[in-house]
């Protein structure tokens, strides 16, 4: 299944490049794209940005955002798609949200998500509200995220 | 097996902090270490540098190393450490290989992998020659690259 639309994606943006930013996935999506052999024509890299330190310093989420909003928020993934400017590529992915055990000091519950998307033309985050184990949210996290590229490369 | 080897690994480096730099498994270190709940504690993120601009531009491996032995060298996987000190980490683990189906242009058999290891006092690069499918390739160099980490943290 996640391979099926491994493929398809890999398939739809081909002559570009796509790039993503990992928080609660950790690097299961840049994982699960470059399971496909040949993948590197598409997918450049991306960062796993786990912690808070690594979004603000390396992908420049701002600090006051991060404090305000949380690191699961709209305004965090938003600003995690710098990682597109980063690494220089035509689409980039980000991901950030609540695997559980445990909710945040924002009152987020577990399975909360936001995915952002953005290439040249657009740029948007979806919110999302996964239930299940921790696994269960991680792989519905990089399903969601690789359909949101699909749905914007029809 | 590869999930109790994340625990120990998270455990042994309590205190620390530790980063990656992945190019042939894609995010699947990161990945199987942040399946584990608050490893965010030790595992602070990591570069998904699966093509060579990435470990240029963002892991300054030198162009001339990458053009002379190849991103599948011990040189490569020696610089790819650089991500310690851009991710401001105790700890890094790196790792560079072909998993297949193609081998490059060096003459390296499928399964040539290498990976590094770099903390405050050690640094280096050790050399692995895996066989098996693509997925077996990289589930191997996963878990040799947490060995790797538990054998320098007695």
């Amino acid at each position: 299944m996640m391979t099926n639309l491994c493929y398809e994606v890999l398939e739809k943006l081909k002559g570009k490049t796509l790039v993503t930013a990992e928080s609660l996935t950790g690097g299961g999506i840049g994982a699960a794209l470059t399971a496909v052999p040949g993948s590197s024509e598409v997918y450049k890299g991306g960062v796993i940005c786990y912690t808070n330190w690594v979004k603000e310093h390396i992908l420049e989420v701002p600090a006051e955002i991060l404090e305000r909003y949380g690191a699961v928020s709209t305004w965090t993934a938003g600003y995690m798609l710098n990682v597109r400017k980063l690494l220089q590529a035509d689409v980039a992915v980000s991901v950030t949200g609540l695997a559980g055990p445990g909710g945040d000091e924002f009152g987020h519950p577990v399975g909360t998500v936001f995915i952002g998307y953005e290439d040249n033309h657009t740029s948007k985050v979806i919110y999302c509200q996964f239930s299940g184990s921790r696994e269960e949210i991680r792989n519905q996290t990089i399903e969601a995220a690789l359909r949101l590229i699909l749905d914007n490369n029809k």
